[in-house]
């Protein structure tokens, strides 16, 4: 039986599965058809809840005797969008110029191919393998992700798997091969805020309490000053009002309510916890619920919703996987790669309460867009440098 | 023939006729029949403009040696609303427990009936007039106001009329008869912001623009610090913000656009010019276009589009007319009127340009409401306010 040694090889027949989230589409089963051979158990959990589509996803593990390293990620993909403007058919993995087309050529059907072809080229040079390696990979990233990763975290753990380290192969390079590992992600964090007045005519605002008024200074006070100047590891925590809305069409009124939206991408200085509460305290203060402002008989009638889950912010602080993972990436591409806390949230957010983590894959670039594509060379490239960081942890 | 005298009779005339704007519906008709028999000369001039619909105006005087007074009014009504609400329906004229109801009662086809009965009885009283009074009466109050008195004043200035004086017969006490008369208006301006972003994704601000930072910027510069303290005759100026829009439901996504529109009703220490050039100057400011606000690197991208036309302020500062009505109203009723400039616009804004004008007239306190009524008694003082104020104007 061939094994699948050339990650070229391993991401065609990843791409060719129209894997559009929720859809496994055969991507799973092309991954357990590479992974059996090595000598991995498969096993493919299906994860519901109500509301959301049923997603299938898939852990595989071979043990030996030492640490066992985890590799997350997804083979779901994002939609094609206009599939007509593609130079080539999303799911062909058509070959032109050195480079790789389809959907998930870098977002993260390639990282999934690299890293299972330097496992295959490890176990047949090998024979073995000295420690654990397990691959833990879900169909719900591009999603909704709530029947993927946290889930399957949470199943494999009640089934007593754990790990010593994991490593998330979503496309961390904004530029070129080797530029950066994600060892930290900033936080997220989302609201909704609901301003109460009183609908009157624009002639007669003492007879109204026009909440625009009061919600541009709920706003400014969430915008200004800054939260923070960003620390050590991470930017600075930037707030961003995404949308406010009235739908007022009557310039002579005076309108009920008024509803603005915000995120937060908080960093290592705030827990979700505090920076709800600082939220709140800017609020109150600039309603006037502790003391009245100029004008106002009574404080500005605000709600704040917190809307979804939020993603904790998170750094990984262990040497030995942060640098190890630096040292192969020197070693096979001879410059030293940024270490960065950049960029939105990604799956890394559930695994490290598990394990510490951290994330490198591919370049970016392409990601979501028509035409994502991946240089050939990058591929055989990041398999090397898997190889190499495989043979260094495991040691 | 029968003469005008009775307020109530010609109140109940007015009534019956289901003038809602734009429509006649025989309101002029009953007006014309009660005035040329009082000897007035009537026409019934219908003004067009392309986008709105006809309406019919009615101007109508009798002439003799001294001061020409102008009675300006309207005898259109808004919509009933929900006429199954209504105790009495609304073109009945029901009299009940010393109230007649109906729509147009005290808004203001009851002026309209008061005033004629006043001239009706000093013509009767006198068998002629030491002056010359006219009647200016509008279709088109409670609706665009294009078709209305805008017109009929060109219409009349440009058959030779003139004016000495003016009284609108608008509503104007707010609790008791005798309580207020109007002596000016504020102006009204009303503006549209539409802020330019750039679209990008919430946690890469620095690849996008949020256009939402720039318009709280923006607006909180319109709202702080106030406009002006007011004036001896005026309240403070007052600017509302009557709605903001983005629409975005994305809580990742920056969006591109966000849009606010404000109104401003300004007092005698600005003219429309004045205001827009501070208006003009608070957002350059704010927005950076003089100097740059930290943190940004290209001033807010805005545009500011002033919308419909504005409303002037104005004062009449005759001290013929506003002492004649003060000492009319305190004749008839025992207390001193308050002058006041406070409230939305009326049609006076178009004939302050012609002669000095005032407005004084019945109860509001119904005025657009289901159940709309005047006390009989009410229609009746009001009379011999009219009739002691044309008495003493025209000598």
């Amino acid at each position: 039986m061939k094994s699948a040694t050339d990650p070229v090889e391993n991401l065609a027949q990843l791409i060719a599965c129209p894997s559009v989230t929720p859809a496994e589409a055969g991507a799973l089963t092309a991954l357990e058809s590479m992974l059996a051979p090595l000598g991995f158990s498969v096993e493919r959990p299906v994860f519901s809840e109500e509301g959301t589509p049923d997603v299938e996803n898939l852990y595989a593990r071979r043990s030996g005797n030492g640490p066992h390293l985890m590799f997350a990620g997804h083979t779901d993909v994002v939609p094609v969008g206009d599939e007509a403007a593609w130079k080539f058919p999303p799911f062909s993995a058509a070959i032109h110029n050195g480079q790789m087309y389809g959907r998930g050529a870098v977002d993260m059907k390639g990282g999934v191919a690299c890293f299972t072809a330097a496992v295959a080229r490890h176990i047949t040079k090998h024979g073995s393998l000295k420690g654990s390696i397990s691959f833990l990979i879900t169909g719900d990233e591009e999603g909704p992700s709530i029947n993927g990763t946290g889930k399957l975290l949470e199943w494999a753990k009640a089934k007593g798997e754990s790990w010593d380290a994991a490593i998330v192969g979503e496309p961390t390079n904004p530029d070129k091969l080797g530029d950066m590992i994600k060892i930290g992600r900033r936080g997220s964090l989302s609201g909704t805020i609901t301003v109460n007045g009183v609908q009157g005519h624009a002639a007669y605002p003492h007879l109204a309490d026009n909440p625009v008024r009061g919600l541009v200074t709920l706003l400014d006070s969430l915008l200004y000053p800054a939260l923070d100047k960003g620390t050590k590891d991470f930017q600075a925590t930037n707030l961003e009002v995404t949308t406010m809305d009235v739908g007022n069409p009557a310039v002579n009124v005076i309108p009920a309510k008024a509803t603005a939206t915000f995120n937060i991408r908080y960093n290592d200085s705030w827990t979700d916890e505090t920076l709800m509460a600082e939220i709140h305290n800017r609020l109150d203060r600039a309603a006037g619920r502790r003391k009245l402002r100029p004008g106002r008989k009574t404080p500005v009638n605000y709600e704040l919703t917190w809307r979804d889950r939020p993603s904790h912010v998170f750094l990984t602080h262990d040497d030995k996987l942060v640098g190890t993972l630096t040292k192969s990436v020197e070693a096979v591409i001879g410059r030293r790669p940024q270490l960065s806390t950049s960029g939105g949230t990604s799956d890394a957010r559930f695994i490290k309460d598990y394990c510490p983590v951290v994330e490198f894959g591919l370049v970016g670039k392409t990601m979501h867009m028509v035409d994502e594509r991946v240089d050939i060379a990058d591929l055989e490239t990041l398999t090397q440098i898997y190889e190499r960081f495989i043979e260094d942890f495991l040691a």
